[in-house]
């Protein structure tokens, strides 16, 4: 926690208030709700910032004390929040019921004409931004949320490209939010700038176009072969592939690959099975967790088995935020093998 | 939710406060209770009105506020309680510990007494309350409390003959209601009424005297002989035998089948092993939905299937009601299918 | 609680849901939020059922699991929701920080874009919905909503004058829907057809035109003065002024006058200085007490007392309804007189 | 807290729950209740275990875990629960809603047919639990549940008068216990025995048949007059009259006077003005900081002083029970001096 | 729950608060922390007490509003806190978090300069304290807390050889507590004295120097042989050892087994696999419920089949101290068998 | 929020954990404690950062996850806790409870052996820490603390007097921490370094030997006179005296004042009554709105009224921190006006 030397990870996307009803309650069951703030790069700049890293979330809010209270949150987990600019519009909620069993998560969004989608694009400084930044890091969500934002994302890769900052890009598949669009043509343009590509089968299927095998879950050698053509494609140095298996809503399978494109080779992790307490956020920990790792130089399959590690955690831990620290890691990570 | 101008289920019996100690905690380990309105026949209506259903739920309460909060949380959950009939006595509870893993669920009565037990049966004007209904409903519980109540069922039972409003009877055998009685001359009486009868293997036998195999859980086979003896000694069209095995305080397993006299056919539904969240009113939710499945005309194995899903989610929902729609339990169908 | 044969009050307007921290914390200083359904016109009809009058609340809410909740809070309180519609958009919210001592009430409101404001104003049928009823209540929050919620109204009211269904109309000033609007144009037009029309002197001066003293608390002649005009002016036969004087966040002086035209006579109810629990709804309880009285033919002095007692009362009480029944009234003024 | 050599006061009644609503919430506003326990000889014994004395508190309970909850809060609280007994019947219950400011506190009682009021008044071994003992104390509570408490009293006066154990009595007046019943014979022949007699002039008039003047509050020279006569009356060497001055639900005034009869002097303690957190169980602990007082031989003067001082700090509690030791007494005396 | 004549079981340790965060929540997420009570040796006094016993517990604590509150709280469990001291310091905290599936519980502790540890070991009259006990427990955390708790432990020992009462040691190994001490010269001098001994293979071999198998979880055979060295190299009568297998942190496998020096004979109870809800005083609900058992001279096959139960029992209990009664335990070892 | 290019205040203070019951109970009369994060210091630190000021808390706290709480919450708050170190000891706590009403509130101390407390005092490089700081403060309590801290204050000093970083002194007297020690020779070398010195005049008495009148409150001209002559002894360009009055443990009046040496003036602010939530920090909530205005060279009767109004407010809001931004204090101030 000394002053920060280290060349931080800068993120860029919307910051959402999730309100869900206390336990495995329904919804208004009891008159409160837990709050929590997350949304996909949110999630990797906090997690990364819990596991010991520098990051910097860049967004845009609302002026308001619920905006400032998500400011406040993500700074508390040790986020640099100091590019966050203010406009007009909302901030974006979503009411999520955890389930129980056999009964599945249920989630209600409300995130529409937030003030991040409502943004024009052109709100944001990216070259000083990203001066001195090891990595920026995106990802599908912020892309499907509107011109503005797929603008702002195209400024920032711009700048990345200037300053020599390699580019992370999650797909992150939402179906409700690209509703009607063929994401393809979005995606795969942001591909192409990607050093980093992340993503589960279905995703790049439906973003990028890449035929994978359809089953569930694929085999290793099957998204090998669909990581290697991602990497092909878009010339990505990096393909990392995760995949959830839904066992009940309180039981997943979780796994996650990494295809090195100059090595041609692929690494996988140790599959866990989780007694789950929170599944929101489990791909962004595997990237926050990625992101630290490869930033300190560690080998690739090393890296790979800690984010997979770090991100079964997540799954142990409540709220869109992987609040582990590089040791919790190591700890759970002698534990396993 | 648009005016109602389908046909209500009507439904008679006790409202009774729960009072359960947070989570898995044992009582007065913390200074509050958690509160839930429940009840063998309110749980049906409010399940009912829950899928979507119109319900109408008799009783008699005291005039105080506690009772006007039962009143409340039943008409939240779309349950008409406009024929409510207030009385002298007290609001009945019972105290509930959930257990955890291998501690059993605990639970302390507190319901002598009651303005409901201490009716005198005539208060109710059945042939208006009845007229029009799709059903009435009713269970042992309610015959068990006493003179007065046995004697309203008897009223009821007397109209809805009168008006061809058939009949459902759900055994319900709670063997401290009926401490020191034979529950068979009572409830036999009330069987050969019904339409629709509803128990598991035990209440078969020692609450109408049928032979059942003894094994528990029962084979298919032995159920559909107990099912068959049934129908025909008491002439019930049709009878549904639900099976719970106790896994542990947390895991229960779950079962329904019914038989049609007419066809002289049995049908067995899926089971399911669940990870409970609150074992109260499984039964209830399963004739809630098994009423709302047949008063739509759904083919009888289809209703079972609805019906016994629905009930297996009440398992994974806290509270005596089953806080589900028809979407829901249908969601839940597809996933499991 | 038998089945209701009274003529019920319908009310029309949006219903909100409130989040608001715990006790007089500020937001999110705990990750919980209590909630609380509400909304001006709602608020009349809940505090009308609460007090054992009939109420039927129209409104138009999307089709989600939050929008079924605010149905079953507000039927919970005992309004018939029979004629609620659905449509597209979300279900508005408001964040409320209810301060403490010096430190004053906070709110933020979310409420644009909710599926009420989009409304076409074309979805309901009024003469259904308005056969058989005492009185049309709706007030000038609906009014400032948007042109669909304003259409909504006219065609309500020309239903209601068909009908012969006295009008209601609380003015009800929220400078911040009008921003940038003047309210005079929309609100003298409805205020020409109320019988009965409720505001405070600021409201009277700003939405209405009519001239005030514009001191505060206006005195009694004034009150008087201002009220005569506004009865002239748009032929009400009552009009209702309603002062509060903020003492502090936690203390409020409250006070109500009724103009009668017919008689030119102008009563003026008992002041009280209310420790405040909740400030919210402290004039729509007044509302919902007065048609009470008026529908139950209580001479006009009387009904006045009454209600002015149930809004203080209302002051004490957390959330947006005022849970009182009639016999808590009638306790609390035989307890100050 | 080392082993007691102190004599114990011991005190007979029944304990009761209560249940209450969160903060100034109304019934069943949210899904929980706060728990306490309590009753009036019950608080005394709580009270004065509190303070630092020995007190030893004789009820009947029935075989429950929630009579094991009771029993398990006594002793915590310091109470010497070596001599309950168990038997048939339930553990009363009263709901109670705190109210704030205008809205006056609620209270609605469950407690017919515990397993206190159905004792035969025959359970208690009286010699054996009174010996060594310094004051036995009851109230008028006890007095009015039945035959079989009344009986237990006799005996438990009885006893005491053999052993030489001083008696108390709180008058206690509840008219809904004696509801159609004239207390005055049955609590006259108990004031008889009584050495220390307290009470409020209302319940000295009702209960005893003493002439009081009927104001309210009563002035000290009228307090006088009927301390005086009671005195005389009925022989006690102590007659203590509280009064509470009801503000509003949030402020009460509290004083309380001592007539020592052998002096044919009054003391009257400092008044209180006090901003409430929770009026039940005033009365109560004043009885318990006084025989705690007349038990260490302090001055009547003094212990009235510090009695009144403690009861006022009760009305700052939550819960039943004067959570007070000697020093927070003795530090709020020197505070307010 | 009458007064006691039974001997009781005299325990001695420290008192800590444990401050846990809300269910699964890590450290401070919410700004509550939940409290417990415990301690290695209390927490057999406390479980005693549950199942029916006698208990004394001896202690030195601060003289502060946090020590009373650990006072009350032993006592409202129903041990004995008549011979506990007060000295100089604070009183011990842990702090906490649960962990979930996958994530291990995490502590951290805050006990060092208790009042306890800083104690000389001269405050208490042993003599008298054991007058007329049954049993003198104590336990390995209380020998490592410094030379003072050591030095009063001695003081006791000796007391309980003069007045033959027989002594009962947990080796309770706790790593962090002897960090950079070797156990074994206190622990043997200890374990000399003892009649029966109780621990786990690894804390056998580490604070006693007896060769263990090495293996986890030991074969029955390999405690045998372990437990007879015990047995003869300390002069033990009976040495109980107990294993727990951690299979997540919310499923353990819990097993014990007693060795009879005399008969020559190893017992072995059922095995449980558990899903936990707390995880501490295991191995302390074990000793209590087993001193419960030999005390009322149970068959030593019974009482080890009885305590195994009941400490599998507590696994699913939240806090330190084992909430069942005797009936508790003998309805569980009923469902088992 | 955008990137600070504004001179951040350096502060200096151990950081503490409070623990409270909810809302106004009794130590432990609940299960739970409420956290707070806070220390004299770090809270005018926090108060800076939620004003919209710019600061840096330095700090020792121990290598544990309650140390990293710490740093959480302050981060959250806004402050830069870059300039942290981690040492070897406990994270300092204090209990307590806000009391009600007559009753005061009770805090019991735990902060013994703090590792902030076991500081050498050499652990910071004041030099870069303190380069382009606009102030330097501290208070009393950590002077008190030991002579790590001080040693610490004094190398900070120098390093501000060599940057001419000006320097802030709150006597902040804790009789607790100087128990047998007097201040006067600690504090006046500390008060001979500062250009802001703040005080109440009991403080000034103690700490700094001045003179002052001893009344309570002190009128206007004898502060004058004391703050006259502190400035007058030490050297500093203004003091400052905070005048608190405890009417009850609910309500409390608050006044400041300035003296401004080189005027020779001083400035008297508004007096306000305050309905308290909580008193802690009342005086930390000044500086830090003092120094906020000072930095922004606001007119010092202006800042002094700014900073008073801020501080009033704080005395409505839970916890140690003032969490009011600029915009509430403006909002405030206009609202009183």
């Amino acid at each position: 926690m000394s002053t920060a030397t280290v060349a931080p990870v800068v993120t860029f996307g919307e910051v959402l208030l999730r309100l869900s009803p206390p336990g495995t309650e329904r919804f208004f069951q009891s008159p409160t709700l837990r709050t929590f703030w997350g949304g996909a790069e949110a999630n990797v700049a906090a997690g990364l910032a819990w596991l010991g890293g520098q990051a910097s979330h860049v967004t845009l809010l609302p002026d308001s004390p619920i905006a400032d209270a998500a400011v406040r949150a993500m700074r508390g987990d040790g986020v640099n929040m100091g590019h966050v600019q203010r406009g007009v519009g909302r901030v974006g909620i979503y009411f999520l019921e955890s389930g129980a069993g056999a009964r599945p998560l249920a989630v209600t969004y409300d995130r529409a004409d937030s003030a991040f989608a409502r943004m024009t694009g052109d709100e944001f400084d990216w070259r000083q931004i990203l001066q001195g930044a090891a990595w920026f890091h995106v990802s599908g969500v912020s892309a499907a949320l509107g011109d503005g934002p797929y603008r702002a994302i195209q400024h920032a890769m711009d700048a990345a490209d200037a300053l020599n900052v390699p580019i992370s890009l999650d797909l992150n598949y939402r179906p409700a939010l690209w509703a009607g669009r063929d994401p393809k043509p979005l995606m795969q343009a942001l591909a192409k700038r990607a050093s980093l590509l992340i993503g589960n089968p279905g995703a790049l299927q439906v973003m990028l176009g890449i035929d994978t095998a359809g089953t569930w879950p694929e085999p290793p050698e099957a998204v090998r072969t669909s990581a290697e053509l991602a990497a092909a494609q878009f010339g990505c140095a990096h393909v990392a592939v995760t995949q959830r298996e839904i066992i009940s809503a309180s039981e997943h399978g979780w796994q996650a690959h990494v295809y090195d494109a100059a090595a041609r080779q692929m690494y996988s992790a140790r599959r866990y099975q989780i007694e789950l307490v929170d599944r929101v956020g489990g791909g962004d920990s595997f990237v926050a967790a990625l992101l630290y790792q490869l930033q300190r130089s560690v080998a690739l399959p090393d890296a790979l088995e800690f984010a997979t590690a770090a991100s079964a955690l997540k799954l142990t831990i409540a709220g869109d935020v992987n609040r582990v620290t590089e040791r919790d890691v190591a700890t759970f990570l002698s534990s396993v093998k």
